[in-house]
């Protein structure tokens, strides 16, 4: 490559000799073509598994189980190369034995530092969607042919009774709702059983304040977008009903009032069997469900963790964890203690003052406090904002942008966010500390994003709660915990003590693994290990490095269990792999993945 | 213009020069601009109007009285200018006093044959759509403050109670439901009222075999695009639950199981008097709406048109007319005379057929009939379809596109359809015409479109019917009329006699003009005139020409009083025009309405 040589031909080169590199096998050809530090990050095309291969070692052991059935070919450019930074950026198309894909490449030198390549439908299994859609009716006239609702109402009659699902999904938020939209496009029977009422019920029964703390742009459902007249955060009632909604007109399978009691594998036969308990609460049925594949979506956070306080017997007043909280309405006047200084616990702080009761918030640790503003214009704006979408930037392509960057290089391209964020609104983080409130920035610094992919939580987006704490209406006691409660009151660590009439424990989350153990066994939990993080060693996301998020979206330890969530953009996102994933099971297509980790931390 | 000058700078000297001219107030500079036969269509922009003006000298007095309040400026370029057979056609935006709007001109040998000009919003009063979308939320906290839904609920306890709509809509189909979405996002409160239980069931109660006759990509509503894996014909129940979905995500106010009892107009206060009957079955209330604009939106086709058949009160078997229609369930065996032959007729033989019913079809006039594949390819492809989604293609678009063709001239674009159609399926029309059946392809030749803005009907679009008419499955019986009924058999105009259990009197609708007589008065009625239709002296659309379809979506005699209806496309692309003006009212804004036409025909 010379100095000069245009940014589109760097890309092309490169990608003419990546592709000759795959067709004829060439690893050392391959390797050439990449950076030492390189990253390939791979959904579902080469491995059939969401992997990042960190470095040339780990890329060339990968080509050499993966090349000979993935057979890349028809490698063609789409759109046009760009550079920032002298690293150029290309997009591209290929095809895999099984797949059309696509791919993105980062080129610095001429090399690459970062891959990415995803699947992007199965080439003889479509979507029923766009060119493909169904014809909703057939022309001609034809005696005893049933109409479209007459179809849905036997297929609603069959499924999880004379015909069994192929995929059963468990927890039907927007994480299952948004994977089963996906299989319905691909026509695998797939059934949604949820304990709520209704669809969006797991928004509406939350407290009344909430509103999503992500804006619009970033929260679309696949298929349905948000129309233009959506409000930027959408209030959690307007949440269950596009939900309800999303999940009628897009005729999903949806079992509703429905418990998941039990679930156990038949290694044999393949299958599960899943015992479901439903119907009207005073004639509650139980039924044995057999899918193929299990997928639980319920939830990125898990069973709540409720710590074991000495003394919680004795106390007199309401004790609660933060899940369980019914919203503020009934607490004018209440001496409320909030245990904990996360998102949950500034939401239900300032809920609570919102109706007039006493809270007092106790910080045990730094938290990570980003005002709502600032989050959506340093963080989420260049891809999910009306400028964005204005610029022409669909949600999915979006999307793959987002989803380019390997987990590796990402705190190196988030940069030091902490230092934007102090600068930016430095007068709000110093009142905020001279309340006494600990504050952190992240681990190296880089803010709410890393914090969310490491450990889930651990931040408060502000939307309010820092300024009632700043002035005092939330009072806080920070840097102690609850050493023990009495009747009507709990005594700090620092042995200071606060009457009180209500206790609320935002004390957080466990594992989304716990769910497994309780639903299938301790053992098949064990198996297959702690959910989410990427270990990152930082807090709350203890090492060895994993690279990708543990055992989400795609083949875990145990066969034929799946796990499926995260907040709206990543359902929507990730969906679309783990149902290309349950397409190609079903249809017998040859599967073999590549590098599934050995577990290194059980919950 | 040189025979050399680039299509671009064609386009870019005449909008120069017309903006020129019309910033000067020189109206024979704009004169020049246009060739003799010339024909500008304005929605909204300089008429407060939808009218068109054909020739010079229209032109001309139109801009006599408008241009002075119009005062048109800030003219741009909107994309490229194209080239089709001499005729160059280019998109631009402009300014008007107060609104901003957009427009279209086909320049041949550089002047104007057509020019559309549109308007787009309200300068003051954009949309709360995109950048100006609600928050959602108040990143605050605040004591007392009301969630989303208490807020909704609050506005439905109000209005149409303490608070009077100042639009009503009476009818919540597709069309009242649109205009309403329009609406809302123009902060105007609005009230829909449905006589039917749930929003939707003007479809899901026809009969079960429907499906839309138009396809996916025509029927858009406003906002919400219907997803990518929309059937293309919609079942109708598919229907009925888009738009219940729709009327709840898009928070539209709207009373079903809501009988409209009359209204009366008070010139004075300028306000309607309606009364309502509302509530269960068992309890119905009666109350008085006081709205200032009363939309009637109760479908283009208006009350049944039911002959007065000798004979009829003799007849013991089951006679309705074709809206009263069940379905043909229960109808095996039974002998049924289907009178008519447009598309309910067919529709509904071709159900009774389905359920093992005996059915004879009376043809008393020609109908044009189009395969439903020849009507999408040759109709509606071009603007409506996949392909033209393909090529980026927005609804939007195309329906400006649509609309950017005055009807004075779409005769002469769409054509000779008939040849096209008689060629493309010849053998079909022959093996249908042996029948006996009577065809033609419009007055013009110009098949199903302009028959449909002309009539509103006399067609059929073939979605199986006519092979059971060929193949004798339908019998069928042309060229002939019921003279009268007996009671268990009709006799025909020539004299024979058809035993017969059931009659279907697919006699068509009446204007919806009907409808107003009815609801307010005759006087009224006769006062706003016939609605739909154009004048073009054709079958059911007598002279002389308007140009415009009869007191659709613009001001009509009545003050205050406007009619709203069409298929989906067209009550999704003109309740645009409709919300504007009804939103231009409410703020008082200046609205001097040009040229509405003296009424022609009562109904």
């Amino acid at each position: 490559m010379s100095a000069t040589q245009p940014i589109a031909s760097v890309f092309s080169d490169w990608l003419a000799a990546f592709e000759a590199a795959l067709v004829s096998g060439d690893k050392d050809a391959v390797s050439a073509l990449f950076l030492d530090d390189c990253h390939w990050r791979d959904l579902v095309a080469f491995t059939w598994n969401i992997t990042t291969l960190d470095g040339k070692g780990a890329i060339g052991d990968m080509l050499g189980e993966c090349l000979g059935h993935t057979r890349p070919a028809h490698f063609a450019i789409d759109g046009e190369a760009m550079e920032m930074e002298g690293l150029i950026e290309g997009w591209f198309t290929f095809d895999t034995a099984n797949a059309h894909a696509q791919g993105c490449v980062r080129l610095v030198d001429g090399r690459a530092w970062t891959l990415l390549t995803a699947v992007t439908e199965l080439i003889d299994f479509p979507e029923s969607t766009g060119h493909n859609r169904p014809f909703g009716t057939v022309h001609t006239a034809e005696r005893g042919r049933r109409n479209w609702l007459e179809r849905q109402r036997e297929r609603e009659a069959r499924l999880g009774h004379e015909e069994q699902p192929y995929c059963l999904i468990v927890g039907g938020g927007q994480a299952g709702i948004a994977l089963a939209a996906r299989l319905k496009q691909l026509d695998v029977p797939t059934l949604i059983v949820e304990r709520n009422a209704r669809p969006g019920d797991s928004w509406r029964n939350r407290y009344r304040s909430l509103c999503l703390h992500d804006p619009v742009w970033y929260d679309h459902m696949p298929y349905i977008r948000f129309p233009d007249n959506w409000p930027v955060f959408t209030p959690k009632d307007k949440m269950g009903e596009w939900l309800e909604m999303y999940t009628r007109v897009m005729e999903l399978d949806y079992w509703s009032a429905t418990e998941c009691k039990g679930a156990t594998y038949d290694e044999a036969a393949g299958k599960w069997r899943v015992e479901v308990e439903y119907g009207p609460e005073d004639q509650r049925e139980t039924r044995i469900l057999e899918p193929t594949q299990l997928v639980l979506a319920t939830g990125v956070l898990g069973m709540p963790n409720v710590p074991d306080i000495p003394g919680s017997a004795d106390f007199t007043g309401e004790l609660h964890h933060s899940s369980a909280h019914p919203g503020g309405e009934g607490y004018a006047g209440k001496r409320c203690i909030v245990l904990g200084a996360n998102n949950s616990a500034h939401d239900i702080a300032a809920d609570l003052w919102e109706n007039g009761a006493d809270v007092t918030m106790i910080q045990r640790s730094s938290t990570h406090i980003v005002k709502s503003d600032s989050f959506r214009e340093l963080s989420l704006a260049a891809l999910y904002s009306e400028e964005a979408v204005d610029q022409g930037l669909d949600v999915d392509k979006a999307d793959m942008m987002f989803a380019a960057t390997p987990f590796a290089v990402m705190p190196q391209l988030v940069g030091d966010m902490g230092a934007q964020l102090r600068e930016r609104d430095a007068d709000f983080y110093q009142r905020l500390e001279a309340t006494g409130f600990m504050l952190d920035f992240g681990a190296d610094d880089t803010g709410l994003l890393m914090k969310a992919l490491r450990r889930g939580g651990g931040y408060y987006i502000d939307v309010g709660a820092s300024e009632l704490i700043i002035n005092g209406d939330i009072k806080l006691r920070a840097n102690v915990s609850i050493d023990h409660i009495k009747s009507e009151s709990v005594v700090l660590t620092d042995g200071s003590e606060l009457p009180a009439d209500v206790i609320i424990l935002a004390t957080g989350y466990g594992s989304m693994n716990e769910f497994t153990a309780q639903l299938i066994s301790p053992e098949v939990a064990d198996k297959v290990g702690r959910c989410w993080g990427m270990g990152s060693d930082t807090p709350k996301d203890p090492g060895p490095w994993e690279g990708e998020l543990r055992n989400m979206w795609k083949p875990t330890q145990q066969a034929g269990l799946w796990f499926h969530s995260g907040n709206l953009a990543l359902s929507r996102h990730y969906s679309r792999y783990l149902a290309i994933q349950l397409k190609a099971r079903m249809e017998g297509i040859d599967t073999p993945v590549y590098g599934i980790p050995e577990v290194q931390h059980k919950r």
